[in-house]
């Protein structure tokens, strides 16, 4: 089994659903979830969040979900105005960031970061703020949820 | 049983989807079948545009299933662009026409003149261009299937 | 189009849920939906059985679905003691008749002169007691509801 | 939180897909996960033995899925023979055991140890063979999944 990497820093040019906007840095010592996802991505919309939704009501405070808007197509339509209106109706209620664009590339900066090879995607850090899992496509909740058990299991920093 | 009533002309901004703007008057002599949604309104997305994608599969050419965008929410998020975007992802291939907005009314000028109550909406418009259901909500797919039946075995202007 | 051909009567060794055992013969004039069935064929409780109970809940008293145990296989298992259970269990309150067992053939009778070719298998009678389908597996509730709009818009013997 | 009780042991009077009746006691070591049925629980088909069935694809052998067939009503026709057509019709490969019955009472002896309320019902044993849950009803993935990653990851006897 390969040693797992820091998980790169989130790089987000506007926050949604928090006053507070997160850093890994600083959630340390929590079991973070980010969904990757685009608005208008039937699979992110039918799948990715609705799961992420109930990983939200399952855990509860024991970990973190973060959504991550990375859009890397139809960038005038998924605007953070429009995201704003889709969190509402969707009643998504986790902070969500705005994946920050560069010049000259359809790719976000943290989708590029990450390697990311489609929406959704699922990735999973560890107390240790350490990338345990990045998972394209769907996932299924029985293999999700003892994933999630296991890392909430590991003590922060134990394996540094 | 009431009388039906002319089904009032579509008054559609921009049409998507097709090369040759429909018009009401135009389709008389056929059963019309028109989706009002918006495209952040979960409803729309899981149940009503998947109808209307099952009743094009099934009756193909023998009648003409149109969408009607009629944004009365969230309009700087629902553009024609925006709009645009969310028909291809969802693989949607019906003429969807962006309903007409007026000035200082949220809601748009077609959707006033049905009275629809929210989105979804089915309307179902028979050859003689009579608007003959309005149904706002879910509607099963054996009971629709057995009006447009019905609507289809009706002859041309028979009952003007 | 091939002309339809009289629907066989139902050979039936005891009927549930009724106590007047219906035949072809004297439902003629009305529209018959025939669900053929196993208890325990997947595809029927999935879907086929679900389906015929929508049809009763849509259709009412327009016309008359019935049930029928067409057992081919695990005879031991699915006895009409077994039957009457699931019936209970299922909330399926349409009648269902047994299909008569003959000596030397795993296949009861009427499926024997229907040709079935496995379970479920919906069959619809016309007004005029023919036959007009014979679908083996899923079909979908659209092209249903409106194959019996048609069959119940048609006059009681028009075509004899 | 209060102290696991030992799970009694199961009392079966006959074990279909399996030549080597497992016990309990046998299994000792193990996390065992029990579904608890009946053949004709529309329940039980629609939710807890299909998630008894990905427990067992998505965890193989790092657990035992054991099902039990604990019949209270409908006796007649949920005999072993049908028990074991359903088994076969429903491609269910894990040990089923038959809930053993006694006499002057509809309950069966393991699911009067177990003080089962309906079924389906699912117990998860430990490694030190203790009672861990006891659920009627349905019980959804997330929190399953994460329930067995936390069993899995105890030390047998670890507890004792």
């Amino acid at each position: 089994m390969e040693v797992p990497e820091p998980a790169p820093e989130l790089v987000v040019s506007e926050w949604l659903n928090t006053d507070d906007p997160p850093t890994l840095l600083r959630l340390r010592g929590q079991v973070v979830v980010i969904e990757a996802f685009q608005m208008l991505c039937p699979g992110c919309v039918a799948h990715g969040l609705p799961q992420a939704q109930r990983v939200q009501a399952t855990f509860g405070t024991d970990l973190v979900v973060l959504g991550l808007h990375t859009v890397f197509e139809h960038h005038a339509a998924m605007t953070p105005v429009a995201l704003a209106a889709f969190l509402h109706e969707y009643r998504i209620t986790f902070p969500v960031g705005v994946d920050a664009s560069q010049p000259d590339d359809d790719i976000p900066v943290t989708m590029r970061r990450y390697g990311l090879r489609g929406t959704p995607s699922l990735l999973l850090v560890d107390r240790s703020g350490r990338l345990r899992a990045n998972v394209f496509g769907q996932i299924d909740d029985l293999a999700l949820g003892a994933s999630l058990a296991r890392l909430l299991a590991e003590p922060a920093g134990a394996e540094d």
